[in-house]
């Protein structure tokens, strides 16, 4: 198969082309301003998916967002692959902290991707590699190199939660029936050191708020007699942490897979320099949970951060106001066997306990999902590893991110498959920050290795 | 003189006619975007005292917004009242929280306020007060019932910090000589319980910046092997105050006047419901230092508050984000002997030596000032006194007020005068707040009282 390396070469410029194009368009799913440009997104999947050979594709409504379907069907005894990917992406804020708008993309030569990265919002999460299949599948049935039946579902929503997609996964078992669920949203270690990630921590995103007095106060008039709000926020807040930064809310670790020694032994090999980890964030010191390597921490540890929070005078100068009411949004990552929907319900009665009296506080869940651990034993596992040893000349590493992809968990329960996490992308591709981006290398390398692990599972197999 | 409230009965259309003129102007001192309307208010100012008789008005540049100082000198020998007062107002966010547009007035009647207020950002804070002084002189000059020589000092930076008043003050000792400094930028009990306020608070005011890794990150990935800044934040602000709320500060106590039990038994006997003050604010309870009560907690004790806060993702929606970084503005208010600038100090110090590793902490002192108490065995507190039992019928009672009025410690410093703070609003108000009010009945008693001072303060110094 090298001529997917030839062909690769022939289109890359139109590859290339094709990406920014989807990238110059803002689907940004939390924030309903760019509905229309959410929707419009979907009508350019599909018309790509039809252009690379899919048979048929629908845009399938649902009550958010559309859900892309597209399949190509060889032959029913063959094996078949389902893609799953997402064309929404995260809002671009802070932008005044993009080098270049977040939906005009640029390309520019970096220290990690001397071939140059496309920076834009979406480059690497999830357009950008989400795209690389839609091109592998081209490249296949281009030149009849399609070994198998091929699924595609790409949705709308994944940056909020996926709540229509499960919905659809358990409308469509039927339909969306495969031996192998393949997703691209992950990342690997470095462009020389390959991976393959086999965990995703589960999540729960809440919102709190925290009311006062009626109306925002004079804080000379009320200072230091009634409670205020933000005060007592960063009470409740700090106290989710004890000195150990252990989470203190009770209950939160009970069902927490822990790992043994040898375990973690295994994932303590994993190549990883603490200084360069610090010196890549600008920090003098890592910060976590006692007892917990870094590697530990953001992968196989629940955790607890406040994603934002606002109240009172945020505009320039000062005023002396004590505001009625205080907000945060707060996500827990989960481990394996820590049930979401439990957790967010320990969180909500366990934050609503510890108000004190004079304010009112209220916990709203926005979503979540469970944790995913993948076997590295299977035939799925293997082709994927195969697969990156012939493009990469290297065998990948497994590893545990501490990142979530909610529906993964659901897609085994509803489907009864595994999914194979191929990630393209690196930490330092600054998902869901200003200036993402993604290397053109890992974007061609993406489409290059997907169509051996088409060949090499259906191999397997037969 | 009786005649007064002839003249006010036949002028009060038009008196409410020119405040509400005044009230249109969105002088936010804070925002420089209003710059323009800030600086034209100063020129509004000048023409009115020139429309109430007095002989001179200039609008002095200063580095920041312009001070109209005017003056009526009928006779060198005869007593001097300077009065000081402010034209910029409060910024009016949240305006979601507004019933009518805050640059809009309208007059609406409440239960405090049968006869109607007029509903706008400044209406009692300061525009309204102040202009109490304009009419009342206009009654004197027009009538021949100046008693004395009169000047006014009105400035636009009050709600930023009086920072080019304080140098303008040390400049003009000799223009600005008086034998009595008059200001009504405070408040009274109620509409029945005439009160004047005898003490004023100190200020200081900071912004505080946390900064984390060197750009947003994505939680997943990251979250629990990084110093989160918002939770770092929160836990920081919230070690500000021990489980007694008190402050804990190293030496932050050290200067606070301690009152005697004798004087708190005086000031615990003025009219107070707490069931009144919990139900004006819907709050199930009050809160605040151990060991004081609600009136002492909001006057005689310094505080410790957080105006503002914010951080990450504030936007509709989900982000998963840790932020790069976290802010806050805090206010402390402070009693008689604390020295703002010491506290200042005494708080970054501190606030800095709490920072973990893995955060940097930065502090940016906004504006401060000290607090004031003024004596109750002076011809001038006497005179003002004697004014409202004239016109209220009551003695009024004197009582220390929690917020700030930064300058007035200073004008004692360099102008070797006592300030009497005869405020004829009521805490309901809402200064600072959305919905700022100011009852007509207020606004005219005020007009009404005013002329009195004067009376009685040349009677007593003659």
């Amino acid at each position: 198969m090298t001529a997917i390396s030839d062909y690769i070469s022939k289109h890359k410029d139109r590859f290339l082309e094709e990406l920014i194009d989807l990238l110059k368009v803002p689907s940004i799913s939390a924030d309903s301003a760019y509905k229309e440009h959410t929707i419009k997104t979907a009508d350019i999947i599909k018309s790509r998916l039809l252009e690379a050979g899919c048979d048929t594709v629908e845009v399938c409504p649902t009550d958010g967002y559309p859900i892309v379907y597209g399949e190509k069907i060889i032959e029913p005894d063959l094996p078949t692959v389902l893609v799953y990917g997402h064309y929404d992406v995260q809002p671009p804020d802070p932008l005044d902290l993009w080098d270049s708008p977040p939906f005009e993309p640029v390309i520019k030569k970096t220290d990690i991707h001397p071939e140059g990265a496309i920076f834009a919002r979406g480059a690497c999460d999830d357009k950008g590699q989400m795209y690389m299949h839609v091109k592998a599948l081209e490249f296949m049935t281009k030149n009849n190199q399609l070994p198998c039946n091929v699924k595609f579902m790409i949705e709308g929503e994944e940056e909020v939660g996926s709540v229509n997609l499960a919905h659809y996964v358990k409308n469509n078992r039927e339909k969306l029936a495969n031996d192998v669920i393949l997703i691209s949203d992950t990342g690997m270690i470095a462009n020389d050191i390959p991976s393959i990630t086999t965990g995703l921590r589960g999540l729960s995103y809440v919102e709190v708020e925290v009311t006062g007095p009626n109306r925002d106060l004079h804080s000379g008039l009320y200072g230091g007699a009634v409670a205020n709000p933000i005060n007592v926020l960063t009470k409740m807040i700090a106290s989710l942490h004890d000195e150990n930064n252990h989470i203190t809310i009770p209950g939160f670790y009970d069902k927490v897979e822990e790992l043994s020694n040898e375990e973690r032994a295994e994932m303590a090999k994993a190549p990883f320099s603490l200084e360069d980890y610090k010196d890549a964030l600008d920090i003098d010191a890592v910060y976590g949970e006692k007892g917990y390597t870094t590697n530990e921490r953001n992968s196989i540890r629940p955790t607890l951060d406040v994603n934002g929070i606002w109240g009172g005078y945020t505009g320039e100068g000062a005023k002396t106001v004590i505001a009625s009411k205080a907000y945060a949004k707060i996500s827990m990552r989960l481990v394996p066997n820590q049930d979401w929907e439990e957790i967010t319900e320990l969180f909500k009665t366990h934050f609503e306990s510890i108000a004190p009296a004079g304010v009112k506080v209220e916990v709203t869940p926005h979503h979540g999902g469970q944790g995913y651990v993948t076997p590295i034993d299977t035939i799925a596992y293997k082709s994927a590893s195969k697969a990156y040893e012939t493009t990469f000349g290297k065998t990948p590493i497994p590893q545990r991110s501490g990142g979530s992809i909610p529906i993964v968990s659901l897609f085994e329960d509803q489907l009864k498959s595994k999914t194979i996490l191929m990630g393209f992308g690196l930490d330092s591709d600054a998902i869901h920050s200003p200036n993402e981006h993604f290397g053109i290398w890992n974007y061609l390398k993406g489409i290059e290795t997907i169509p051996y692990f088409y060949k090499y599972f259906t191999e397997m197999k037969s």
